[in-house]
């Protein structure tokens, strides 16, 4: 019985050459897959839940009108992020000057949602009425800014009057033919389809051929307009097949929010509700909750036969820019997924360019859509190593007031939080101490946010808060820590990440604010700890006192997985260090003292800190010993509370 | 009291950019210093021991003349270059062909030091009586091998009648000046210096002057010929220091070793043997253990005075090939290191293209010199991850029988540990077996190294020992293992590796050839550790059988070191695997059959074990649990002990 040879993919299956005959660039420097999901297109991954079974939905949103409603949406985005959708997709309003980079443009929401939020995301693009230099202007800018992915339509035409232009873009497949006429294989093309048949089609059969020429022309799949029956879906798509339409159809769900935002769609979709819905809707009209569980509870059991008809696989929401109704659909479908597996400890980037990045400095832990912003320049991205980087050129902090760079909380809300009157230092101290401890301040607000850190403290951090507590009361002022960790699994829900069966692995590390005099005393401390802790100091002035070796990074988070080479996502880089000083110390004025009058006291204590105090991280090198940063702070503290040094001791 | 910067090559000290001003493409990809000696020049090291006041030594040599003398003097490298010489020399002889490709010639063994047996290397070059071109070409040829320093040397004229030729070679200088003008500052050079004099010269002080010429013209440093009495050296450096030579000065040292070898260097070097020593020497002329331990003392208390002198750092010794006097002087004067602290677990090339390689497959852990010479024309050489690789383009098998490939053992030696006449594959077993245990065979010779491995079992296998040899015994041929390490220090003198203060870990690894019908239970019991074991199954046909996901590979040895990126030196790699597998199938018909008679039962029995068996690799991902390789093999044995299994369970 001998064993018959099993495929897996082998170059050398059942040859027996060496292996030689290829090129050996491909060899080295090459990409790991530690999620594979990372290096797939949309197709693809659409392809893959099909196979397995895995049920998945996506999310209709419109660009927002205003900066702060942008703002708002971004939040959204990452709320909405957490459920695990498979693509967000952004709709294109040609009125609302959809491609330029105002920060409220579908372009640049669509952008934000690829890079900044991680989140695999379609742009609409519609072509009607428009210049094919204009179209591929666009397409070119959704391409540079790492967009993958096109809904292809051909837009409402403006006027009552509209004519076919010869040449011109008339209907959507004008549109799949330009960009892979233009873009060859580049994008994954979705195209919209009427189960209904499009209102200004000749006939629902006419319709039908339209999509199967826009599937030709090269569409990958296809999302459908709402409707209100699941019956209406399922024989659209037995139609579609029957006239050989093989590509994923997916259906568009509404739920229904509200008796005006019904009556809106229904108008511009020439849609008609069915009686049975009016029936319901029309006595509960003024009742908004009334009419919103009415919604998710037609849109829960039509969902369901969909599901249950064990031709869908991905369900399409149109979400109205709202998150209740949507996120109860899917938590009662059990489709939505909050994974507490991360691929990576920190958020990954959905940027083509950015798909194997696997390090980061831990520098901005806090900070990752400003880590995102500062680095998009680069070519490529560090994968496996971050290197001997004798000067990662990081962007310049110029554009500081980028608007997802600003915290996300109004000025007043932040004067509650930080002080309306600072009467010192030891003012200070106590909102850092305030958002450690989640205790309201002497004011009686909680802190909730720090210039370096927009969001509550991590779950992570909760492990360190009693010593945190401590250390901050008397001013070593942290913003960045994390624990140390010897081999947990990569399936703990708190530390985990990378895929099952794993190990990960963490030295402890401390980052704060202090002053010069704790400085001093923390270096005579540091020389007993000299082989075990490694050091970086430096003041705004860029000052720096350190103790690692040839400027070398160190890793301080790592896993080891069955079958796969190590990943260490997350470095002390002595040089990017310096990167981040700028930013970390330019956060004190931008965000904190511009909250006071010029020259008023608040304010001046603010710039005395910013001018005089040291930026300090510490690495624990020993991460199967007990965290020893601890002791060395208590140590420094000791040392200043002792009797007067000796003046040849003093560091000058 | 602020503390004042301190710099620490900081590039922004005391500036307070941000460090973009430099190139990014030097901010990635770049090189790890886990060693910085593997980096330095030769001139560097000298500097850097100089000024750590670690003192040194270094050894010289003389090509061979025959292929096994090559042979021994390659494993002399080996062995002396444990005790932790800072480079070796090897001298050139115009009459022997020395720029040739001969396995004996200058050249090659110079290339052979350097590259397989990692050893700072300075090739000896004389040029008188050669053409410029010659020269160019044995410059550039020892350019391309990897040798980085030249001992510039004027050689011996041919004939008596000698007279310079116009803008010919007629000194030393002027191959100095050469290969600065030709290379730049590419090599480090050496030149000789005369403690008495050349004997050619006119006088004392016009040597000196000639000396200093060399050194003007670009020498790095000088070695000294030999000398007898210390005063000689420490005047002669005076000499030189006078006259403002401020270069290195090495005073090399020769041990006397014989009558007759000292005689004939005499001669040579036209140098006078004072008076004290050939009183002790001639009544003893006949007794060669006496003269070379006369021979030791007389070298050490020279050593002595010079080291106690405080101006020398280094001791060149003039080996004559030989080992025993130089390495017992080193160990008398305490020079000789044997550092059981190793840069990587496996030994490095001291190639300048091979100075950031630090991941290996582990296939060739047994074979290093080996792998070196199959990759030998890599452009590159990976460095912190090995990637996906899809093919790492291996040399071909067809140099197989370059020398250094070979046994070190003569056809009958192996017959004896192998068999004279093999009875079956249990005689196979047998010897497998042996090898494992130490024991003797039946014959009564103990089996000290296989095809797989020339060298006995290595200290940190013999761990192993039990469970291996119960294996062996039932058709499991082992040839490469190693047990699970869950973060040892980084100084265990046995798993140890890299700089101290670090943690070392490996997964259990187990390779081993077996017959199909093994491999089929095998596979079987496999199933049960699916997401804990990998495994690849190849036969010599390269039928591959994995479960490795997307063909990556899974680091099995790691180390984590303060303030530095985790190394991951070895590797299994499922595709360099099927590279191994040619050179592991290989080594049985070219090592083992092809000692027997064609058409002779023990060569037909080593040959159906070639074209039968299967070479299979086990990694053990759960490197905290207690290794599980050795439960697999023995459910695989029970498993085959068990009842005729159902037909419809045999995989066929």
């Amino acid at each position: 019985a001998v064993p018959a040879p099993q495929g897996c993919g082998s170059p050398s299956d059942g040859g027996s050459s060496s292996g030689s005959e290829s090129s050996k660039d491909s060899s080295r420097c090459s990409t790991p897959v530690l999620d594979a999901e990372r290096h797939e297109r949309l197709r693809e991954k659409m392809r893959r839940r099909q196979d397995s079974g895995d049920r998945w939905f996506s999310l209709e949103f419109f660009p927002p009108r205003t900066a702060n409603a942008a703002v708002n949406l971004i939040s959204r985005f990452d709320r909405m992020g957490a459920g695990g959708p498979l693509f967000i997709d952004v709709t294109w309003h040609p009125a609302g000057d959809p491609g330029s980079d105002k920060e409220t443009s579908s372009m640049i929401i669509a952008n934000t949602a690829v890079n900044y939020c991680g989140l695999e995301t379609i742009l609409h693009m519609t072509c009607c009425n428009q210049t094919k230099d204009d179209i591929t202007g666009h397409l070119q800018k959704a391409k540079r800014l790492g967009l993958k992915n096109i809904m292809a339509l051909r837009g409402d035409p403006a006027g009552e009057e509209w004519e076919e232009e010869v040449d011109g873009f008339n209907y959507a497949v004008d549109l799949v033919k330009h960009i892979r006429n233009e873009f060859d294989d580049y994008f994954d093309i979705c195209v919209a389809g009427y189960p209904k048949g499009h209102p200004e089609a000749e006939s629902y059969e006419a319709d039908l051929k339209h999509l199967k020429e826009k599937v030709l022309a090269g569409a990958d799949f296809i999302i459908t307009q709402l409707f209100f029956r699941s019956e209406t879906f399922l024989k659209f798509m037995k139609d579609c097949q029957a006239i050989g339409i093989t590509c994923p159809i997916i259906p568009g769900i509404f739920p229904i929010q509200g008796y005006h935002s019904l009556r809106q769609l229904v108008k511009l979709s020439k849609l008609e509700v069915p009686q049975e819905i009016k029936d319901v809707i029309e006595p509960i009209k003024d009742n908004d909750a009334a009419i919103r569980n009415y919604g998710i509870e037609l849109a829960v059991s039509m969902c369901r036969e969909l599901l249950d008809s064990g031709v869908v696989h991905g369900l399409h929401f149109y979400t109205l820019n709202r998150e209740v109704a949507t996120t109860e659909v899917l938590k009662r479908l059990g489709l939505w997924k909050e994974d507490p597996r991360r691929p990576l400890p920190w958020a990954v980037s959905a940027h083509p360019k950015r798909r194997v990045e696997d390090v980061r400095p831990i520098f901005w832990a806090s900070r990752p859509k400003s880590y995102i912003y500062r680095t998009q320049e680069w070519d490529d991205f560090p994968n496996g190593r971050w290197g001997n980087s004798s000067s990662p050129a990081f962007g310049e902090l110029k554009d500081y007031y980028l608007f997802y760079l600003k915290s996300k909380s109004p000025r007043e809300e932040l004067l509650k939080m930080w002080g309306e009157e600072l009467t010192g230092e030891e003012s200070v101290f106590e909102v850092f101490t305030c958002y450690i401890t989640g205790e309201p301040n002497k004011n009686g607000h909680k802190v909730t946010c720090m210039p370096w850190n927009d969001d509550p403290l991590a779950t992570e951090t909760n492990l360190l808060k009693e010593q945190l507590e401590k250390v901050n009361r008397r001013g070593i002022l942290t913003i960045n820590s994390q624990p140390n960790i010897n081999g947990k699994p990569s399936t703990d829900p708190i530390v985990g990440w990378g895929p099952s069966g794993g190990y990960v692995f963490q030295k402890a590390y401390l980052e704060f604010f202090t002053s010069s005099e704790i400085v001093t005393a923390l270096l005579k401390v540091l020389k007993k700890y000299e082989s075990r802790v490694n050091y970086h100091i430096v003041n705004v002035k860029g000052q720096n006192i350190t103790n690692a070796p040839d400027l070398q990074p160190n890793a301080v988070t790592w896993g080891i997985f069955p079958g796969r080479e190590i990943i260490q996502p997350t470095v002390v880089d002595p040089v990017s260090f310096l990167s981040w000083k700028d930013e970390a110390f330019a956060l004190w004025i931008e965000q904190w003292a511009k909250l006071y009058e010029e020259e008023s006291p608040s304010r001046m204590i603010i710039q005395y800190i910013h001018d005089n105090y040291y930026l300090v991280n510490l690495v624990d090198n020993d991460f199967p010993l007990e965290n020893c940063l601890w002791q060395v702070v208590d140590d420094t503290f000791e040392l200043l509370n002792s009797p007067q040094p000796e003046p040849s001791e003093v560091l000058r």
